[in-house]
């Protein structure tokens, strides 16, 4: 159970209701009753919680559950120990993310603008909004309906936060325009000077950097990550994208719809990445790079060069991921080959 | 165009006073009353705007662009379309970075200390200075004139900010003694304890972390970048140094003069950078090496052993770059000739 | 001598005074009334200063030492130079530490709860609190007695920190528990949401983050380094784990007692760290592996499986050391042997 110094307690549910909600269905009707009142991991799930199977390295785990009723892949059923109550999804782990929000849903605070903020007189502010403490907000900012800015974070001169964005603590946000929906998480850097500088024998000319920050909506950036803004024109983060803790967006970097980018990427200036492209974590890309559409990175891989849409890469550097497993085999079956005596 | 919410719409020069101010020269002398009002890319430059050729890799952008005037070097004039006026230069990019700042020159908002800031009575304050809200400003701390102190920004005790330094909002300053000029970006973390134990089999033994951070003249230290201070001496950041974000400097690390340190890099402690050295992006450099001036390491490379001066390295663990490749193509041969059908 | 305007001058001390304090010895006993008054490094330290060697590598500085007293390992009596008085340990480096601390005892500000600190009247404050400005905490927090926190930073609601916590500056805890005389750097984010959604083709969806932060006592996170709380459970930083600087600590992570992670270390979900377990600098563990006690991992290595106890991997992937050791010697003979002329 989660901790009630943290979450509130959730409000018992019938599979029913469970069922009905998440779209997916019970492999025995009569358990349409039977009362839920937590979810929890399989191993520490009991009597009336709700738990899930989607990776089938727990099955051991699933055959000793102690869980009132599971959420499990209909191809799972003849591993299940007796008296757990099933429900059948072709998803079982988005069905269980549906379930846990609907017995934790996202609490948002009160209205309120604290005593504490520095707003701009000019500053246009919606309706609903939660502004939290030591919160600056420049003039000319428009702010929208239901946003939630937590305390000791700086909002910029002009900028423009969509309906329902959730800015977190200690963030800056400066010369961005972010959808409705968003969240930014604390510590975030948004729209600061890139690196941007012309290299002369007689020192560096620093480049103004007239763009934006453009963020789509349903946008989620981690913890920490900083976003510059473009040089000229803007850096792009696509609708529906997630972006993990302390990843560095470079200027003028286009980031499409739903892409996943791990904690601690890297991406230099101008770079593009398709639509669900995902960067697993460490991975550095180059600048003016494209990475097509559903393209996968591993991590630690350094991009020098554009991928084509739906490949995946490996390595420093990378290529595509079946060479690299070919180079790898092939050091690896030398140096076996060598410490059993031969030259 | 820049972004009117963001920036402040700029003056109309006349191609006569551009080329006065940036050094350059005019290709056809009867351009000089040619109003310039604006600067732009290549692409989307339109009349009256201004844009430049640097990169070969844009000729085709320049062949086709409709800028109104663009500065180029003297060698691509043959490929210039009709109609664009040309500013001649031999040093395209940094003519342009110049123009830029002319018309969108940095706006340092008017002089302000805010009454939601928190300044000590002993902390020495100069003239000029604006103090954004919530900052802190600790006992002894000396602020030079005309420096800029965004909001929720924390000056330690004690620490020396030299004339017309800006540092960015969610920053924390302590130790630390910062030249003219230098800009540290938002979320910046200088001055705080090294990584200094001593490992003991009954547990660590904290070693107290006693030098300061010292910064230059003119330096730029990018946004949730991390300088611990010194252990015994100073870690120090030479003058005319860019850092970018995200960077780790480690206790006791000496950064020389125009030094270029891209996102994400690490520098263990006590490592010692010449003038003009170049650490691409992730790179790491481990503890007690020289790396001597003007040489290159490229992205993701792990540096452990001491580079001598002006050499290009790379890999993991980092060597000359022409080993570094020979390693590669030889790696890349193999797997060919395997692919091939070859044992 | 570290500079007056950041640290207190040390007060004078005998040489019996300072061996008593840190268990070890002089090697001549009428050393015993030497007055020192401060600590330095070897190529800097003076008469009635103290200095210590412990890296063989500095044994030149040593042999030219000016310092009044050294601390040194009894097999390097032979090397000392006249006139400098030596303290015998057999670690050098602890022993200093100790010594060190002495002079340079923390200095915790005096209590205070400043009247621009945002303070939830359920919070519970302990007794001797030093709480800077514009601190904010939430409903129901427990702030143990002697707890210093400092300026912009945020406590979230039900947070416990226990007895001597330091929390440094714009930094944002939430769902923690923190325990004694631990130490959260500046800018660090503790307890926000891991990484967690369900990938569908219709769309994310985020698996609400339910667990907890657990820290130990005498923990030490360091500056910008996030830690995100479990997804189901909880992520825990066992006793006297020191991490350095832009650390990612992914959800559900487990890191044992006394475990060393260098800066930009990043650990992946779910990922277990038995005690001692070092990561060097830019490593990347991937989630749900084990790393045994006492095992040891270099710098940027990435770690794809589980490593045995006390094992000392390296490499992408990360491999034991001999195996990466054999592959970096075959691969340079190739090199070398090419290069020679051979085909």
């Amino acid at each position: 159970m989660a901790d009630p110094r943290f979450f509130k307690k959730p409000q018992a549910l019938s599979l029913a209701q469970v069922v009905g909600k998440i779209g997916a269905k019970l492999y025995v009707a009569s358990d349409a009753d039977y009362l839920v009142t937590d979810v929890a991991a399989l191993d520490t799930a009991q009597d009336g919680q709700l738990s899930f199977l989607d990776n089938k390295k727990y099955k051991d785990q699933f055959e000793k559950t102690k869980a009132g009723a599971c959420i499990i892949h209909p191809d799972m059923v003849e591993f299940a120990p007796d008296g757990v109550r099933l429900i059948l999804s072709e998803s079982p782990y988005k069905a269980y993310a549906t379930a846990a929000q609907i017995f934790y849903p996202e609490t948002r605070p009160d209205p309120m603008i604290s005593k504490f903020s520095s707003i701009h007189p000019d500053a246009k502010i919606g309706q609903g909004v939660h502004i939290a403490d030591f919160v600056t907000i420049g003039a000319g900012a428009e702010i929208g309906d239901y946003v939630w800015i937590d305390s000791h974070t700086s909002i910029g001169a002009g900028v423009i936060l969509g309906d329902y964005v959730r800015i977190g603590n200690n963030a800056t946000v400066s010369h961005a325009v972010i959808g409705s929906h968003s969240r930014v998480y604390p510590g975030v850097r948004i729209g600061q000077d890139g690196f941007g500088f012309a290299i002369d024998p007689t020192g560096f000319v620093k480049v103004p950097q007239l763009g934006r920050v453009m963020v789509g909506d349903h946008v989620e950036i981690g913890a920490n990550t900083t976003v510059d803004r473009g040089a000229s024109g803007d850096t792009v983060i696509g609708s529906g994208s997630w972006i993990d803790n302390l990843v560095q967006i470079g200027h003028n970097v286009k980031i499409g719809r739903a892409c996943v980018i791990v904690a601690q990427v890297g991406i230099a200036g101008s770079s593009e990445l398709g639509d669900f492209v995902v960067l697993a974590g460490q991975v550095g890309v180059a600048g003016h790079l494209k990475i097509g559409a559903m393209a996968k990175v591993a991590a630690q891989s350094g991009v020098t060069k554009n991928i084509p849409a739906k490949e995946e890469w490996m390595g420093y550097p990378a290529m595509p991921m079946k060479r690299y497993l070919r180079q790898s085999v092939y050091l690896s079956k030398v140096i076996d080959h060598k410490k059993e005596g031969h030259n």
